[in-house]
């Protein structure tokens, strides 16, 4: 193993958590950023700064794939899902068995199907690759992890505290990212499970909008946590069907997300929400926002789960039919009422 | 049985959840309040409210504890967990086994043992009663129940939509609370697990209160989302060394009641918290509160059982040093943050 106390850690991506995990880690180590963009490098390595984030000036940038594989072992890419696979095709010819990537993307990636082409598709778990998935599908890399938890960045970037989860199978993975990362700051728990990590932190999106429509609609603290409540037993059952056990959901990554993302209006996707209740359109909303919802995309995916594995998950199904088909808030929230849910913790 | 579609349906106390649940019920039933004071039997009866808060013209109101028992079946006991037990015992006299009682008191008695008077006391489960186990241990009731969920009274009042969850180990109980709560602004779930729901519904205004104090320090919604989920696994504990499984916990007694609490500032233990950080002392802020916050009394019984059972509870444990010996703020973060915590989630 190379002696990565000399490495430099990396961060594929310059968005807003980007930095924020940037700025954490180069406290403990020197830090590499990629940015495809020549414009974003230049204003790193000579402002100190992309768009409004202020950079820690130990920090460089780089546009080099292959520079950037060579300067680091340990690699966070912090991507939107819907580039994800692309980016990590661009650097497989540079990444070795020896590179640890831990992501920090919360979305889904799609195999086979184009959500803007075909209304009437069917998503079954062989359509769906979480992001540590599409990583072992596309390049050598072995130990792979996510980073997960209620990371509202442009808090972390204040420097006020929080915690983190870094899920992995692999205990160096996990050990590496700790001693990385921590601070006093930052706790980073460690976790095993990957998959239920990776899944909570992509679902929790959609709550996230429905908690910024409740929101965007006046009505109070109580339904939102009703929302939450509820909203993570559909998480959970929608996680099951896709392979992940009930754990992740219940932890950092799970509920400590979930309740960060849904009760802020420092979260894209809670934002999208208060829009959509304004009476905005979805397009209008995807085009003034600097960073994508992920939520919307994968509210689209877990629609098309829902309906193959037969889920029931009426908080799903009916922020799609407001999202999507501008069904009335009012009329979904009493059909919420109304549904004859059995029991109260159905996961158990 | 008695013919209950005729009988009235009872709350004692005229606190503002007493008020809020008054108003849902009379949507389907007849509601006789009880209150000791004059003021506000006649206020209700002739005004239609109590201090702020409207009461629908239909209920009336009685200051005569064998008036109320004889004309109703199901009874809603509200009233602070310090006076439950002293309630309970004024009604014995009139209470018979075919009355069905159903309290919404979030909080824990205590026998033989004065807070006030004792700072080394120890406590074991033998001096706890949940609510449901005094109105067993001082009347001839065996019907008994508990209310609890993300309910918080003034967006109740305001007719704002959310939901409940009815814990009783008799289904009767369950059905009979459901017929009278229910409507379309107010979903009412039924569980099993009282001890559960009760423990949940206590402990949680002690998380309400730190959640409280972080947003008074400006600490943002990372630490409070992290704070909600470590501490409910806290409660978990604390909860398993009394006696009560996991399952309520992680439902709407438990997690959507801990995040409405702890995420609103219209909760009392939220802005008991808020007032803390501020500098206040705990008497002036007890002084100047129209009703009690619950979780400072829970928080010192919480910290008698940790001692007792070795519970491994750390934010409990900086929640009392904060509160009740003015321990700093930033230190109490610093050591939660370097706390070896083994694994994410632990209740498992």
């Amino acid at each position: 193993m190379i002696d990565n106390e000399k490495k430099k850690v990396g961060i594929i991506g310059s968005g807003s958590f980007g930095i924020a995990i940037a700025n954490l880690i180069c406290k403990n180590r020197d830090v590499l950023i990629y940015s495809r963009k020549n414009e974003n490098v230049d204003s790193i390595n000579h402002n100190h700064k992309v768009k409004e984030y202020a950079l820690d000036p130990k920090i460089i940038a780089t546009n080099d794939a292959s520079f950037f594989a060579a300067s680091c072992e340990l690699i966070f890419p912090i991507v939107p899902s819907e580039h994800f696979r692309k980016v990590i095709k661009e650097f497989a010819p540079y990444l070795r068995p020896y590179h640890f990537m831990v992501h920090g993307t919360k979305g889904l990636d799609l195999i086979n199907i184009d959500l803007n082409n075909s209304k009437k598709y069917t998503i079954t778990r062989s359509n769906i690759a979480t992001m540590s998935e599409v990583i072992l599908q596309e390049t050598s890399v072995l130990r792979v992890g996510c980073l997960s938890g209620p990371n509202l960045a442009s808090e972390i970037l204040k420097g006020l505290p929080t915690a983190t989860v870094v899920a992995s199978r692999f205990d160096e993975v996990i050990d590496m990212s700790q001693n990385v990362l921590n601070s006093n700051r930052f706790h980073v728990f460690g976790t095993y499970e990957i998959l239920g990590a990776e899944i909570a932190g992509a679902l929790k999106n959609v709550i996230a909008m429905g908690s910024g429509i409740l929101d965007g609609h006046g009505l109070g603290k109580n339904i939102q946590a009703m929302l939450i409540t509820r909203g993570l037993n559909e998480m959970i059952k929608i996680g099951n069907a896709l392979g992940a056990s009930n754990r992740a959901f219940l932890g950092t990554a799970g509920i400590g997300d979930l309740i960060a993302t849904a009760t802020s209006t420092n979260s894209r996707n809670y934002t999208f929400g208060l829009r959509i209740a304004k009476g905005e359109n979805i397009d209008e909303i995807k085009k003034s926002m600097t960073e994508f919802a992920e939520g919307i995309r994968t509210l689209q995916i877990s629609m098309g789960l829902i309906k193959t594995y037969n889920i029931h998950a009426p908080i799903f199904v009916m922020l799609h039919k407001v999202i999507f088909e501008g069904y009335p808030l009012e009329k979904a929230i009493d059909y919420l009422m109304e549904f004859p849910y059995d029991v109260d913790v159905d996961f158990l």
